[in-house]
């Protein structure tokens, strides 16, 4: 892999791809300015591209009590534990700007229990931690720990859910050597006013 | 939970469920005889339920150079390296099946590495366990590993792929506690004619 | 290893043993239908055989507290931990047909806090597990939690000696590749009545 | 436990106990001038205790390629890994002697790859190591390099049943805490001549 | 800890420590604009900061045939691997700086294996973790290694003396709670040009 | 390394060495009967033994509510983890000497669980050893338990800042090889009056 290639797996020529799985590049590259990588890292597997984003969108994106800062905060511990440099550097973007918090996002991904946390989103990182490292021991204890910080059944299935489908992600992002875009480390720094 | 819930989640009602979902349900009960909980547990989430079976579909039903059976043995080998009981049992059903072989479910589920496997099979789940328990350690050099066996580029990503979409498959069933059926342990046990 | 070679170590003739081993694996042929390997195994070592197997009877036969089934649900777990295939896979149809539940033992071999347990059975395993695992750890409190469930003193060693005896089989079997025969794996899997 | 106890469970009353079991202790401690601990506590299971001192003395006591000395080095190894103080305490005692050399036990009890050993030892131990942590990874590759340092299959058995047999016995004294008797520390430490 | 605190131990008073370390403090509070947090928590134990930041000194200032940049490299790819927050976040600034690249502290710290590094670099780091994780399986093909990328037996000295350092600074940040400075999150992000 | 080398890295000829260095060589020579290898090793680098034995007197030798023989306790024992062979045999030895106890050491570096302790002394190892194997976990809940036992807030620094320094010291001991003094396995083994 060349330092600036986007992944060990060549990205595929845009003018190849299907329509709609260009259309949601070209979309997310108006939005953002560029291509995240995983984007054109996925497009040489239409069928999959398709799946990973909708499956995103259902969990990232769909309304629900946790907010999408927390839902970053659980993708960026998990992904951090998983040594996963293309989620933690990407997802560490947005969560500066979803939190607007220049801090949060370093904090996390290194030691979430060292970071700036309510003891609730302690309570949230400690089950995501849990469902990624050792969810063959999450039990009922787990569940009632959650509650006791106020989250409903619902929004345990969310916490679970993201922290799965990071497992998932970290697990390609690492395999296909995928790169994080250059433009993603800067972002979201600026100090809080 | 019961012993008999299908998991920690209650399951909706599938009159309540959305078309398509309670079609593919109803789809896979008349081909199995009986609905495998996993579908029956995800379409509390009709969105997530669509993403994770089309996913699924995109790596396991698709044509490619990987045999059925060999896509099964790598979610079998995964799932018990992370103590899954629902997709062991499951996909050991179907890996025996699929394979035409009683033993290698249960040999591969519990070590593989004692497997009565093909080195070419052996090779493809080194590959596949590292995906699942160190993928930040994954290197060129486990590609050409592959390749020595006869891998060709689009298989290593199958792979990795299947492997990364049980790592999250496990950690739902885990963490959900979604039983397996009790139909599964039996099947495809009849010896080889 | 030959796939149908019983261990990586050749089984001796039975013509060159002496004879009460013999007549041990040939008592355990006519009872089972078949000599499990690990009879032949050990067989090439006699002073070991008559070691192991007595010691075996004395932990596996003898009489006290402990049901036939719940030492099997021991030595399944534990052997599920150490990946120990033999062992899975010969205790898993013997717990099978012990237990009369052809469910419980793949449950109790891939993640022992999923499968049916009642709460004693529960911490009976915790027990066990942590001798496997974590002997080191071993202090006054876990035995405090065993007799919160009923077991006495007696049946505190009983745990901790069956799951340390088949730390010492699993090695073996491991070490020698001893295969399982391929008649355990459908044993006492009817469903029950 | 009193400090002086011998481990947390009583050691019976010898006149309790069978006459062959009671020899057998009385001959060691007029042998060594003490009984040790683990006689005592086995001999509340006068059964068990028959096993394995039976079984120590076949892999122990038996003739073979393997010195007494080296048959030390690789229980006081696996014990050092296992946390075993009583083992480590009391067969690092016997490998002093049985070695004429009174550092080498302490040497591989906390590092053997920093221990005076012989490049045939270390790899004795390499193997002896890898049974007793890993077992399940074991394969042809390991036999391969014990042949290399002139080891003969039956060495091979040897160094592994070795191993194998101190899990068991590490498993039990660390869960029973067995208490190694205090002479044991000052043994053999006098310095070489 | 309030969010704001220098670490779990208050910082003492300026004005009540010895002058040599407040002279040390104001320095670097001139130099940098702000006074790392690591000085005012040490500065409790007036003894201890001294010879800190002797030992650190030694290590990091002074002459030798590694860079700058790749001894802040070490600091930060081991302080991931400890997960220490406060190394991470300082010295990953410190390292921008250096080696004048605005990504990659964030690689080194999340992954270094994926990190843009020459093989010089990967196989320094490779010894560095190694001495941070696995000290004791260190051996002299280690030290091999490292003279097939050019590195003199100084140079490997001075390697593992900074990945040690850095083992005792990480635990010492972690236990003590201390916070990186805000400061430090932004510095150094600024593109190459 | 030949077996009688002090570590893999020469040591420097004494007369080559700074004044400082040599005589604080001298004094402990001439107050043990012999140069401990771990001097000469460091004397390599007269920066960095000034830095380490200044750091070591301001923690082993300063004044402070841990005893001598306490603060040996904590080396020995987080040195039995890192396997660090010259720290347990040194520092085992000036604990048998400082705590007047022949058992104590061998105990402690093995399994400090089942050592000879009172309840403050396993809570003040409990902290200890946590600082040494999973620093990032510590949390205020750890200091607490601390001072259940009657620690104070300087005694817990002093814990911590012992253990990381240590922490250090292994990985020097471990990755230059430096070897125990032979001198040292027998040094206060003679019992207790």
């Amino acid at each position: 892999m060349t330092a600036r290639s986007i992944s060990r797996f060549a990205a595929p020529d845009l003018a190849d791809v299907p329509k709609d799985v260009r259309e949601r590049i070209e979309a997310v590259q108006e939005k953002s300015g560029f291509a995240p990588n995983v984007f054109l890292a996925l497009a040489r597997r239409p069928e999959e591209f398709r799946a990973f984003f909708a499956y995103h969108d259902a969990l990232m994106e769909k309304p629900g009590n946790l907010t999408k800062a927390e839902r970053e905060m659980i993708v960026v511990a998990t992904s951090g534990l998983n040594a996963c440099q293309y989620c933690v550097v990407a997802h560490g973007a947005i969560l500066r700007i979803r939190a607007k918090n220049p801090l949060l996002a370093d904090q996390v991904a290194i030691n979430y229990r060292k970071a700036d946390l309510t003891p609730r989103h302690r309570a949230m990182l400690d089950f995501a931690m849990k469902v990624a490292a050792r969810s063959h021991e999450i039990e009922e204890a787990d569940y009632e720990a959650l509650k006791g910080h106020g989250f409903a059944e619902d929004d345990a299935w969310d916490i679970a859910a993201i922290a799965a489908f990071y497992a998932m992600s970290n697990r390609l992002a690492n395999a296909f050597a995928i790169r994080p875009n250059d433009e993603f480390y800067a972002m979201g720094r600026e100090p809080r006013r």
